[in-house]
């Protein structure tokens, strides 16, 4: 169930009767996803999951967090990100909102490995808050989040079908996934070289450039097709509504 | 053209080629919208009609930013807000990295009322970084908002359809909008009294629910149709693209 | 009755008696103002507007802020200013600094219309923290600004006087009216063109410069004179009492 | 000279002359001053004062600043503090504002021994972002806050007038000196203990309020008179204006 | 080397033969540790580490931050934490400063597994500064942190020394590491359970203390002992020694 | 006794039985000390004197602040700065987290003078919380900070060692305490002028630089040794356990 979708009366009801208290947000990013991949790769792959999560779980999910932390995707065009700060600062609002109405469990669904840090820090924050006294209501807040690939079937998957290159950033998995989403959009590019270069420790966004010339890392997103997409989405689908009930029962 | 549709490589061959340097980004809310308005109806309007502006305009037209500064809502179950700072910090990042790219025209395409003055103290905040001196790239930065409703053929139907009754919140005409853009999320619901209470100041959210008992503002929405949807469409498209256009040659 | 003037036992001794809990505080801002403008104009009509209200409404001034929100001004030396982020902190610090001895209602006597998005902007800032459960204090103040020019009896005169010459910046009306409260600090000075260019939108202090030569928007300020100023004095407190009285009963 | 009552030409004019890039900018409080001394006493004072030294020495006078760093005041009626970290940001952007402009020495005339540190602090987060490199700007600028009574001649007449019952708060002298500045204000209450309470450390509103239970400390103001008041202000602006031309040297 | 035993001209002298712009900055917490750790564990064993990696490659050590992000230890007495915003502004400082005076390179010898979000965080919100072009100065700034148990050597030698039972929190390699560092503070307390309640998702700090009574997670330190310690330690600076020069490269 | 030496359970019962609530928290910083001055001596001598407190007092002393406030230093190689406001936003976190275990009276004892003014406003910035109701708990709060020469005894016997040549920074008396403290670390360094300029006020890195050119003010550091380190500790320890007493009983 959207919450965009919802009226208020509508969540008033559900509340009223539902006593996992939990909510799904759907996090991703807009930055370069290599020669053929979307910009909006991260907060697709995240928004088409939820959905799926949501159906399964009977929960809501809340509108789609589209812009993530993304600093070293600048040196490519159309790439943006937001400081931790700022995400941080978002975090907070949107769940000390969510937690006036009574949701108390806040699943970021994630899309973008670079949120991963700045999410958990951005939890911290609001956690330290209730741990220092400062605002004992926010020890009614529990926030968690996973990315849709950390799944084992969706691990396992992903290894079946692409083997060793399965990749780091603008992967074929999240391409497909994407592909099966929106098929209008499909791009086909040739990719030189067919693999990306390996994975390394990277720092800003001219360091990043120049370590991975076409923005992908380690992956051979040639390999993407919506077939795989629509296998993908099952698995994933399955793997976080498990850990979602999961979260509920801690 | 969705940003979040492109590869890197399609915005860098625009951006080679265009010279207008302009972008347009819509911004909504998430936030009760009375009896039988979607929570989402203020995103999902400056998405939808943002949509259409940008087809009009071959202009690129980043993510939705779905989430607006709503605190006077929050009586209201699944009303989210962020804070005026959060939203000013949340503007400079995407300002500042779009601009990294080249652009430097920000087209903030609005459908929440509640953040123009947030937006607009944004605005001032870029701007007084240039004009102090503390950062002189922001100088290449220009910024507008403007709503999806403001415009003089969408004012218009309005009163054609709704004479008096257009109100202030949860209107007719932006749930006409969104039952054009979602016609499966159409909700039925008897409302009493048929128009709500007229507008007056208001302050925060106790306050707003003690004066607005169902979230609507002076609106009488029991008249939205999908019809008024694509008229009121077709009317914001074109006055929008109008004062887009306008926004470029400043 | 000026807050500054009094001791504190007489402040404690006027609250226990006063039921309305509000007082007035003035604003304004430190900007050019043309070529015979003052550059405390704003500040000097806010608080001498502010002292004949406060006279009427048997209310306590504050002392006046004598900074604003004037980043577009920069351009023109003398002129100072806050960035909305500054100003939100100030006004939240004075709210809540009033609000402990039993002030609830405060208004923001306005002489300088770009001090408008940024106050908006801190008011919901306070509320937001109310709204969100975590400041509940909060939700005992109601702010509201208005600039002494938006009367009825005002703007009627203005128009009487200068006909369709009132503009937007450095407007004969302001000017009368320091020439009123200041006499010894008038300016004769030549301005070419007599009128100034019209009103358009604008961005930042190098934007505004190129826009407006000598600083003005749409005046003629050649047309002001203290008489003038005496005249609009009587009108603006007069419509700014009653719209005080009126804040007061919300 | 004033800032306020000057026009932008005219401060144009000067600047192109001036040679020091000196202002001065009067810095003071709203706070309780004891039975007798005004809640304005602190910014008056400085205001008073820093007009002279502004004849004395040819250089402009900024607005006063009315507010100050009173946290322990606020338990009596009428104190407003801001906090440390407001008092920085208004530092800041008025600094950066007149630095714009050609002003490099600013003088910060302070009538609130509470300032002292809270503005010192403002001035280091200022010099630290030219010291680290990320706003070489700053470099330009040099900051000095100086309090009216702390010059030699003025302590000595001080002494004199007042011998061991100078104290640290509502002070005869400066209820003195705006006695002379405002005579109309002049406020006539008996005092019990004659001496108010001699200083120790103090930290919080509630540990100030019972430490000194009618706000003074140390002095006995029944002493004031507006004669003083002139003596004093002959004596500290020739000691302020002493002061500043020395900064100006540095 | 200790930056802290250092004179300026030293540091000055080394930095002009220096090539590798590196330097180890050590950091832990001052948080809990179970019934028989010390408080200060996480500093101690950074410090103690850093200071034999110094020494290895040469290279200085500034002195150690000996406060980390502990809010969840917050329950037990004596734990102190820094808010993730504070660390990021205190790391940015010290990064910042460093980089005035040449150093390019720094390695976050981490004590506490609690920093390392917020530690990338900060890293992050460093970069974007320069991704986003508002300090390109920070272009020359590269970060790293890895913890001292990370190696593989130090992690096959806890495995050997402790099974099963390593743990993650008290674990007996911190407490023995610091028994070998602080031989005079060892505390003999019997622990029950023997083996502390084995790992799980954790929030604030009601909650950690609810599943961890004694505040040890999956341990058994009653099998430190001092000679543990100075193999771990060994151990460990050839690990980190190993690991600092590979940063030194990239 | 050191908190970085305890266990929680230890700390747990000294709080049972204490009744002063107080704790000892040493400040220093990293920074230029002249030709044969440590980096570190500020934080040295305020860890060494701080141990010597904690005994005769009984009172735990908690790890030490290593970074200051030392923007003027930067202009020397090796030195490191926190910003005020950086400062302010640790010594809340510290103060509030071990307030919540029941510590209420915060003692800074300091070796630095840069950092008196940022954390006095640090300690205004906590209490202003309490003082305008944001944060009531903060009225359980009391800090106080004093630096180790400014006791009696010690101020005496630096001028019975030392006569007119103790200057202000990089002093005899400090450098001799180090030399105790840490002997291997004793540098024997030339100096021309044997002593150096005298104080005068300074401003940022580049003015302090360029006033005091191998760092040292005012003093002649030559006279070192750690025989009168030995003194010296034995009188400060003496003042400032006087002094922690009188805190502890206001």
């Amino acid at each position: 169930m959207q919450l965009a979708h919802a009226t208020w009366p509508e969540v008033e009801a559900y509340l009223a009767k539902d006593t996992t208290r939990g909510i799904i947000i759907p996090i991703g990013a807009t930055e370069q996803h290599g020669p053929n991949g979307l910009i909006g790769t991260d907060h697709l792959c995240a928004e088409f999951v939820a959905k799926g999560v949501g159906e399964v779980c009977n929960a809501y999910v809340a509108p789609t967090l589209t812009y993530g932390m993304s600093q070293h995707h600048l040196g490519f065009t159309g790439s943006v990100t937001l400081r931790p700060s700022t995400m941080a600062a978002m975090v907070r609002d949107i769940v000390q909102s969510l937690n006036v109405h009574g949701f108390e469990k806040f699943f970021f669904l994630n899309g973008h490995g670079g949120n991963v840090t700045p999410l958990k820090a951005a939890f911290d924050e609001i956690y330290a808050d209730a741990s220092l006294g400062a605002n004992p209501a926010a020890f009614k807040t529990r926030c968690m989040t996973m990315m849709w690939q950390a799944g084992g079937r969706t691990r396992a998957l992903a290894q079946e079908l692409y083997h060793g290159n399965s990749g780091m950033h603008a992967t074929a998995a999240e391409i497909s996934l994407v592909q099966f989403y929106r098929p209008d959009d499909i791009k086909h590019v040739e990719m030189s070289p067919k693999v990306a270069p390996p994975h390394t420790d990277f720092f800003h966004s001219l360091d990043y450039r120049m370590r991975y010339p076409d923005g992908r890392i380690g992956s051979d997103p040639s390999m993407s097709c919506p077939e795989h997409g629509e296998r993908l989405l099952k698995a994933t689908v399955t793997d976080l509504s498990e850990a979602y009930q999961a979260f509920l029962a801690y």
